[in-house]
């Protein structure tokens, strides 16, 4: 039964945020430790004050290299690694350094991935901010992870909102310039990859909703026709091809019909960044669930950030925290 | 006492959708005719359909024009007014019949605030194809209002929930051609009409947050510099006019801070239609009341729609149109 369980890699994000302390109390919880063994590749020091910050404690054998995590299975192994200046982080604050932690991490994660010793990578919050002083180059993590594994199959963010999933056709463009990307073949390749997704959490045939781009749908063309000319035929196409997609609908009032414990879809394709996270942040902020979708295996995080405001004083939430690493577990659990 | 109380015109909306009945219902309840005088403009038939589908009723004053409504001062007045079909409406439907009968009403509400029998107007839900189709060549209500009393200042559709004000810079128009529009007059005038209204219902320094138009606010003009060249000076200008405005926030976080009983602010300026839609229909759509704002007197209507796929069911929730009468005395009390 143990060797059934999937493994998690599991890093800390951006270590002056609040991921120490969150790691430290998703750790601490059995039903953590029972649901999948973790590899958590940190620096031991940091994982220390992740404990103290957040009152929390939890057991670990400690590990130096991919090879020896390997021969240890069982519950949770620390894999040092990551570099912490001689006076630790700065609480609070972005940093080269504390970007240059992230992102070496970050790459022992995907290592531990490609060895075959970890299944999934959960990561605490990071800060966009630090990843650019350490050097990323790519506008967010999803890039960077795309470019590390040398994928060059399509990519999207989705966010998750319990058994909700929501992708985008645009996302970090200014407004001005999200109408003209607004085509058929990215609105096609957002309802495929949120499809594709979907059912990787374990839904066999996603019901998919499409949100119009234009107030009240445009109102027939009276106020923009991307309705009539890009989505809606590209819904139908979507029907065509098998896929159970409904839409265009007007965005101010869709998301009405996926709030609760039932909503009426399995996912929404949003067409741009804010018509879906206006949304999901008022469904539950604290809840939400990003994945980097369309990679070849899951990778979650929490949907908030840093809170740099909090940092250290044991006042952070884990909820996002544990639903992205459940959402790991379970996707990792359907892949094998 | 009794002669200091609002007088308010109220109209039935579009009588084929549920209209009728909120009124009956309204109307029906002893806090409602506590709270100020009505007169109510309907065809009488109407009203009767209306206590029928709400199984509740109310007594009234019924005359044949303006000039006796006026001597009955007290309780509820119903001035016989508006052509209603041999036949009746037919429920649930727009039509050309139903469109002439509300704006036939709302004429005369118009008119008999001007003749100073009434202090406010207040009416159920409108269907904008019903009013096309009777020939109404304005883009909405608002922009009819507008024409009808030879209205030249500026104008804006206000969104209210509770305690929390809402205007928009730009409203129903091609998401495409929002950016250009967000200019600084643009938003000026947002700021300065929705002050003016919340100040005209009762909060004498309203404080005022507004909107980035890009995601994350453009992440300082990574992607869009609106935030930057229009939206941030004019902030400032606002405040150098004396009024307590900040921002831009972004939008996916600030609804956050604005919702429950003790919002950080008190008025919100959005850049465009849903970006204050999908966040306030998600707050509380049953309780949203939207005010033609700017005009010289208040006019106030339930936020939501004519609910064709319930009408005549009893089944309509009367929560925003009791609202949408609350705030119309309010406001009435307050310009006394």
């Amino acid at each position: 039964m143990q060797a059934s369980k999937p493994r998690i890699a599991l890093v800390l994000g951006d270590p002056a945020g609040i991921g120490p302390e969150l790691v430290a109390r998703l750790l601490a919880r059995a039903e953590t430790r029972e649901a999948a063994d973790v590899l958590l590749i940190a620096n031991e020091d940091e994982v220390v004050a992740g404990m103290q910050a957040a009152g929390e404690t939890f057991g670990c054998v400690c590990v130096d290299t991919p090879q020896l995590a390997r021969r240890f299975r069982n519950g949770v192994v620390l894999l040092r690694c990551g570099t912490r200046p001689d006076a630790g982080f700065r609480r609070g604050e972005s940093s080269a350094e504390a970007g240059r932690y992230s992102l070496e991490t970050l790459r022992a994660a995907l290592d531990a991935v490609d060895a075959g010793i970890a299944d999934a990578i959960v990561f605490a919050p990071l800060n966009k901010h630090s990843l650019h002083l350490a050097g990323m180059r790519t506008s967010d993590e999803l890039h960077w992870f795309t470019r590390q594994l040398a994928f060059e199959g399509p990519v999207c963010e989705f966010n998750v909102l319990g058994r909700l999933w929501t992708s985008r056709v645009t996302s970090h463009v200014a407004l001005k310039d999200v109408a003209g990307l607004v085509t058929p073949e990215g609105v096609m390749q957002g309802i495929e990859l949120l499809a594709a997704a979907i059912r990787a959490s374990g839904t066999a045939s996603p019901r998919i909703a499409v949100c119009g781009l234009n107030p009240h749908n445009g109102d027939s063309g009276s106020f923009g026709r991307e309705e009539l000319d890009v989505i809606g035929p590209t819904v139908i196409e979507a029907r065509l091809r098998g896929l159970a997609v409904e839409g265009p609908f007007a965005a101010d009032t869709i998301f009405l019909k996926l709030q609760g414990e039932h909503p009426a879809y399995d996912g929404v394709v949003t067409m741009y960044h804010d018509q879906g996270q206006i949304a999901m942040k008022l469904m539950g902020f604290s809840r939400g669930v990003t994945v980097q979708g369309g990679l070849p295996f899951p990778i979650t995080t929490p949907a908030h950030g840093t809170a740099f405001d909090i940092t250290g004083q044991g006042r952070a939430d884990v909820s996002a925290m544990q639903m992205a690493f459940d959402l790991a577990c379970r996707m990792s659990a359907l892949r094998r």
